[in-house]
């Protein structure tokens, strides 16, 4: 979905921080960067990533996500990565022997909202790609996040995570009804105008025959009504439809090119 | 996030159509299977894809989402591929100059939700890597779906547009609550047992000195139990703390290895 408004330039809000432990491929580091971008995250922080940083393949595939990339902090544990933090949620796809609190994404997400809001800071645990978080790294969180995945396919990738967790974040924030633009309509006509078209189109069927009989009328007309009410038109698509209907009308007025000479 | 649950079986729910508009990458195309097939989507529609069908890079990319790719339909134009449906909501991250109502993927996936359990058909326009959707393919479509994204990063990966509206239809669903699996956790003690924690713990601190004045204890007493409270204990919990608070206690009355016997 292309779209990407130039003009506008980037907002850093108040957002937790993605923190992925010891990850493997730069792609997905990149990928999971331009994922927060999507949503306005923007605090990346890697544990012991294991290409080192910084990384191409990161660059390669972030699309252009550099304002994430360029603040991302390198951490050599993940006790380290989250030692400002005093809300911490792990994201795991697998059931851990652990008495630990597993909500969904909806709640995940609205707990960090009300303890940013509150002025703290929060952040989600994303695991290796191969074996995802060690227990300890669970351990350590206040609790689990799962997504509401197919049990027969849960395995999403880490960028694919991470989108959702940003998505949910946004979406209740109070940025989630801010979508990027807004229909072009134009208001609906005034009725007066409707009823215009209406009378129009009716007056015009009377002289067709159109209303095979006197008693079917009301009905049929209520029906053709109650179809061209749904639209919802604009004054000018009024205008253009009562257009439409005067060309058809004047048809048999004007010489039809096509139509034979009758044979004198 | 890995985490299969082998043991289920795929499940084909009545849900909306995913229709790829000539897709070019087939790397594309299997991603966007793969975030299907996380949230339970199944009916994936190609219209005439670059590469051509099959494609060994989607099935690559899908991860085992093959259940989606052996489903796949080709169709020659957009308007056959929806030729079923009765309700089609186009994707796209750009304004188009174009009378057409604009909703986020929540309201979308809402519609979409109440149409399908009508009885009816629905589906997902999602464009070109390039260029989006045609406006021709807009302008057949119900109304256009956005995401709330960051205007000044608003291009979504296919795959992850694909993602993020799937998981807003399960989301709404009645699947949106059922994490593939819940907390461990065993219930909170009854209030007995946790008395008997505060008294054991008080009794040992009263021996000890801990509280300063008679007149502050009560008040040390109840923060004490404010604070124990809040992680609501099991019964196993509290026998631990139990023995954690006796093992303390009892240390002088062990002798100590390392103290310097005293001098006689």
């Amino acid at each position: 979905m292309a779209g990407t408004d130039t003009t506008q330039s980037i907002v850093y809000r108040p957002s937790p921080a993605i923190i992925l432990c010891e990850p493997q491929l730069g792609e997905n580091i990149g990928t999971a960067a331009r994922a927060m971008a999507n949503f306005g995250l923007w605090d990346l922080r890697l544990v012991n990533p294991r290409d080192g940083w910084p990384n191409e393949r990161a660059v390669a595939a972030a699309s252009r996500a550099d304002h994430v990339l360029d603040k991302v902090r390198v951490f050599a544990t993940t006790e380290e990565a989250v030692a400002d933090l005093s809300l911490v949620f792990a994201t795991t796809a697998r059931r851990r022997d652990m008495q630990k609190e597993v909500v969904g994404p909806e709640e995940g997400a609205r707990r960090i909202i009300s303890h940013i809001g509150a002025g703290a800071g929060a952040g989600l645990l994303f695991g290796r790609e191969r074996w995802g978080l060690y227990n300890e790294e669970v351990a350590l969180s206040d609790a689990i996040v799962t997504l509401p995945v197919e049990p027969a396919f849960a395995s999403l990738n880490i960028a694919q995570a991470v989108l959702i967790l940003a998505y949910e974040w946004r979406r209740q924030s109070d940025l989630g009804e801010a979508l990027p633009f807004g229909d072009g309509r134009a208001e609906a006509a005034p009725k007066s105008e409707l009823m215009g078209l209406f009378e129009h189109l009716e007056g015009v069927l009377d002289q067709t025959g159109f209303f095979t009989t006197p008693d079917k009328r009301p009905s049929m007309v209520n029906n053709l009504r109650t179809a061209l009410t749904r639209g919802s038109f604009s004054s000018q698509e009024i205008r253009t439809l009562r257009g439409v209907i005067s060309s058809i009308d004047r048809r048999h007025e004007r010489p039809n090119p096509n139509r034979q000479k009758p044979e004198s």
